[in-house]
C-alpha cells in the first residue's frame, strides 16, 4: 500500500500543482522519512469545507441507524488496513507495536460506541431529550406540546494530535463524535505521522463508498505550514473545533477564533501535571508499592500520555517510597519521544530544572542514544513548588516532581494555587481520606476527574466518563473528549413545539 | 421603600466617595427621574468579585436542599416587596401594570422551579449525571467504578436586560440559574431599571440573611460607565457570563474576553426577528384569523418582546390576511419604549425603511404622542428582501416586515440566507407542513425553537423548552436561557473514579 503524500478533499486524492513537500519523521533512526507528504493549497481546503457545508444538507437527514452503520463501517476499514497500518505508525512515532495494536481496538471501540449508543437511542441523540405535554385548557393560557431534540452543528475542523495518532487523530475521538452527532469533518493531519493519516483516511474512503455518504462528509488536509490551520478555524462555514496541542498553538488558534464574526466552540486539550496526592497512612503502609504504580505510570508510553503523573505529592520522610521510586527510575530504559522538537523541549526543561539549587535530581535512566529522552525524577520541598509557578508547567515526557509536604495547610494552599488539570489522584487509606476531605474537596475543583487509589493513565471509555479538564487543561470546561458525551462537543438543542 | 442609589457590594449597601450620579427615565413622562443612583466604582466591582470568589467556597458545599430552600427564599422576598416593586417598575418602563405582575410571577416560578428540580434531584444535580459499575476481573485490566457529576463554575457574571426587568434582569434566569447551580453572582444591573435593582437586591439581600448564605454570593452593581462591564467581563475569577443586549455591545465584551487568559463562557442574547412562515392553504382557509395572531403578538409589549414576530412570510394574492392586518396595525394604539435611546433608533430604521422604492409601508398606528412608538407593518417581495441583507436586520419595537413569496424555491433560498432567530413559527394545514417538509428542516437548522401553529412570544417555562439560537440570535447555541437546562449553563462534568 503506496503513500501518496495527496490530501483527501472530498472524496478525491489532491495534490497541488507545484506543491511543496515535507516528510515524516523516524524517532527510531532520528532522521526524515523518504516519501514526500505534499502541502495542501488553501484553495484544497476552501473546497473541503465548501464540499462538507453541501454534504451538511444531506448527512444531516441520515437516521440513528444509517450512522451507526457507517461508523461501524468505518472501523471495519480501519481494521481491514491490517498490519500495515501499524507497521505505518511505528515507524512514524516508535510507540510499541502492542500500545498501538491496543490504541487501534480503542479507536475501533469508540466509533462502536457511538454507533450502539445511535442504534439504542430512539428520540433523542444524546438521550438528554425530554418532552412537556400539552394541557390545552390550563388558565390563563393554554400550555404548549414542547419536546426538547439536539441538531447537530454543521462543519467541524478536527486537529490530529501527536501523542495518540489514533485514539485522537484522523478518526479519533473528534472525528467520531462529530461524525455519530451528524456533523461533517475536515481535519488536519498531524505532521508527526501524515502517512498513517493517509491510511486513515482511506479507510474512511472506503466506509464513505461502502455506505454511499456524500463525500464531503469527511476530508483529510496534510500540510505543514501554519497559515492553513488559522484558514481552517476561521472559515465561516466551520462551526466547532476539535484540538489536541500546546498552550501556544492553542492561543494562536484563540485568536484567530475571536476575530471571526460568529463565535464558535474551541475544543482545545492543551496539557496537565496530573497531580498524584499521597497521603501519610498510605504512605507508610504501602509505599513502596504506590511508588511501582506511578513510576509504572509516568513510564508508560516514556511520559507521553495527557495522564501522565508529573507531580508526586509525598508526606515528609517517605523514606521507603522515595528509595522505591529512585530504584525504578534509575532501571528504566531511556527511549524516543514523538518528534526531535519534543526531544529537544523536554532536554531544554530538564537541563533548567538540573540547573536549580532548590530542586534536586533525585533519579535518572540511563541514556543509551542520545536522541532518546531518558526518565527524571526531581524533588522539592512544598513551599518551594507553591511560590513558584514555573515549576508547575508541564515537561512533556518521562519526567516527574517530588513534592514533600509536612501539612496539611500546605496542600491546602498550593491546590488553590494549582492550574486546571486532567485528572489528579488520591491515594490513601479510607482514614487519610477522610481527614484530608477538605483538601480533596478543594483539588475536585481544579480537574476533570478525581481517582481514588488508581493512576490516572488508562482512560476507560465509557458513558460516565469524563476527559477535559479547567484551564489551561482544556479550553472548555464543560465538555469531554471521552465518552460517549463527547457527541454534545458537536449537537445543540432545539425545542419543536406545537398546541397538543 | 426610599430607594438610595447604593449598589450592594456583598451585604453591604455601598456608596462610592464623590460618586457621580446618574438617573432613571420615566418614559411615559419622557423626562429623567429625581431619583439618584450612584456609579459603583472599580474598587467596589473588585470587592464584590473578591468575595464572590470567597462565597463560592461555602456556597458551593451547600446540599441541594439547602439552595433550594435559598431560592424559595428569593422568591419570597420578591412577594414580599409587594406593590411598590410593581409601581417602581411602572415608573422606569411604562411597561402595563397587568404585564408586570405576570412577570413578577414567571419570575419566582423560575427561582421556585429550580428550587423543586433540585429537591427532587438525589445523585447528580443536573439530572445528567450517570455512572458504570466496576469489573474488578475484567482481561487484561479491571474496569474502575466511575461516576459522573457536575460541579459549578464559580463566580458568574450577569448584564440584566431592560425588555424584562424582572425574568431576565436582577433575580432573573440566568442569576436564578447560577445560583442553583452553585455560583455566587456578580450582577451589573440595566440603567433602564436601577430603581427596580435596588429593590430586588433588597430581597435577596434579607433572602441571604435569612438562610444564613455567604454575604459574597451576590453583588448588585449600579453603573452606566463601559468600564466597569469590561472589568467584569475580564477578571480572572469570573467563570461565565450572561447577557442580554445589543450585537455591538456583545461583541465589544466578547473581545475584551478574547484577551482573558482563561476562555470563560459567553451567554448573549443578542436579537431575533422571529420569522412567521404562512402556508398557501392555511392562508386561504384562514387568513384573518392568523393575521389577527400575528398582529397581536407584534403589539405586545409594543414589540420589545425577543421573540416578537418581525418577519411575515406570506403567499402572494393572500388578500384577506393582508387585509386584516392593516385593519389591526391602523387600529393600534402608539406606546412608549423602554427607553429614549430604543424610540430614537426605532425612529430612524422606520424612516429609512420608508424612504425606501422597494419597500412600501403598508400600515402604522396612529402616533398619540411624539416621544410614542406606533406599530408599522410594511411589505416587500422575497427576491428584494432575500438579496438586501440589511432589510433582515432586527428594528428593536413594533414592526414586522411583510415578505411575500410564489414559490417553494424562494422560500428555499431565503432560509439558506437567513441569520440565526431565537424562533419560527409555520402557520399550516397538515397538507401545507407535508408539502413544506424541506423548508421547515433547513429552518430547524436557524432556530432555537421552531413552532408549529403558534405564537413565538410566551415562552413557556419548562423542562423541554430552548431559549437561545444560533449566531447571532446567541452567542452560544449550545445553551439556553429558559427552563431547567439552563442550569447547564454554569456547571461542567466531573467523573469520579474509584477501584470499586
Amino acid at each position: 500500500m503506496q503513500v501518496t503524500g495527496a490530501s483527501l478533499i472530498a472524496g478525491d486524492w489532491v495534490i497541488a500543482d507545484q506543491a511543496e513537500a515535507f516528510f515524516g519523521f523516524s524517532p527510531k533512526l532520528n532522521k526524515s522519512l523518504e516519501t514526500p507528504i505534499y502541502e495542501a493549497s488553501s484553495d484544497m481546503l476552501a473546497s473541503a469545507i465548501e464540499q462538507a457545508g453541501l454534504a451538511f444538507k444531506t448527512y444531516r437527514k441520515t437516521n440513528y441507524q444509517q450512522r451507526a452503520t457507517f461508523l461501524h463501517a468505518i472501523a471495519d476499514e480501519i481494521e481491514a488496513l491490517g498490519d500495515v497500518l501499524i507497521e505505518t505508525t511505528h515507524q512514524e512515532t516508535n510507540l510499541p507495536i502492542a500500545r498501538l495494536q491496543g490504541e487501534r481496538g480503542r479507536t475501533m471501540n469508540q466509533l462502536r460506541a457511538f454507533a450502539h449508543a445511535l442504534e439504542g437511542s430512539q428520540d433523542s441523540i444524546a438521550n438528554f431529550g425530554c418532552a412537556d405535554t400539552a394541557i390545552p385548557d390550563r388558565s390563563p393560557l393554554p400550555k404548549p406540546n414542547t419536546a426538547l431534540d439536539y441538531l447537530p452543528l454543521g462543519v467541524v475542523g478536527v486537529f490530529g494530535a501527536s501523542n495518540f495518532p489514533y485514539a485522537f487523530s484522523t478518526l479519533g475521538g473528534d472525528t467520531a463524535a462529530a461524525l455519530a452527532a451528524g456533523c461533517p469533518v475536515v481535519m488536519k493531519s498531524h505532521t508527526a505521522h501524515p502517512a498513517t493519516s493517509e491510511l486513515m483516511a482511506r479507510a474512511m474512503d472506503k466506509a464513505i463508498n461502502k455506505c454511499a455518504m456524500p463525500k464531503g462528509v469527511f476530508s483529510m488536509i496534510q500540510a505543514k505550514r501554519y497559515d492553513i490551520a488559522h484558514e481552517l478555524v476561521g472559515a465561516p462555514q466551520v462551526k466547532a473545533i476539535g484540538f489536541t496541542g500546546s498552550f501556544s498553538v492553542a492561543h494562536k488558534l484563540l485568536d484567530t477564533i475571536a476575530k471571526r464574526q460568529e463565535p464558535i466552540p474551541f475544543y482545545g486539550e492543551l496539557g496537565s501535571i496530573n497531580p498524584q496526592l499521597i497521603l501519610k497512612e498510605k504512605v507508610q503502609e504501602a509505599g513502596p508499592t504506590v511508588a511501582d504504580q506511578l513510576s509504572q505510570a509516568l513510564l508508560m508510553g516514556n511520559g507521553q500520555f495527557c495522564t501522565s503523573p508529573g507531580l508526586w505529592l509525598v508526606p515528609a520522610a517517605s523514606h521507603e517510597f522515595v528509595d522505591q521510586a529512585i530504584k525504578n527510575i534509575q532501571a528504566s530504559a531511556s527511549d524516543t519521544l514523538l518528534s526531535p522538537n519534543i526531544v529537544a523541549s523536554f532536554k531544554h526543561s530538564i537541563a533548567q530544572l538540573t540547573s536549580r539549587d532548590d530542586v534536586t535530581l533525585l533519579a535518572q535512566g540511563e541514556l543509551s542514544e542520545q536522541h532518546h529522552a531518558n526518565a527524571h525524577l526531581f524533588a522539592t520541598d512544598i513551599d518551594t513548588f507553591t511560590n513558584d509557578a514555573s515549576l508547575r508547567e508541564e515537561v512533556f515526557g518521562p519526567m516527574a516532581m517530588m513534592v514533600t509536604y509536612d501539612k496539611e495547610s500546605q496542600l491546602q494552599r498550593l491546590v488553590e494555587l494549582l492550574d486546571g488539570q486532567l485528572t489528579a489522584s488520591v491515594h490513601g487509606t479510607r482514614q487519610d481520606l477522610k481527614k484530608s476531605a477538605a483538601v480533596i474537596e478543594a483539588l475536585e475543583y481544579k480537574v476533570g476527574r478525581i481517582i481514588e487509589n488508581q493512576m490516572p493513565t488508562g482512560v476507560e471509555v465509557c458513558p460516565s466518563m469524563n476527559h477535559g479538564g479547567p484551564y489551561p487543561s482544556s479550553t472548555d470546561v464543560r465538555s469531554t473528549s471521552v465518552g460517549l458525551n463527547a457527541m454534545l462537543r458537536f449537537l445543540r438543542p432545539i425545542c419543536r413545539q406545537r398546541a397538543n
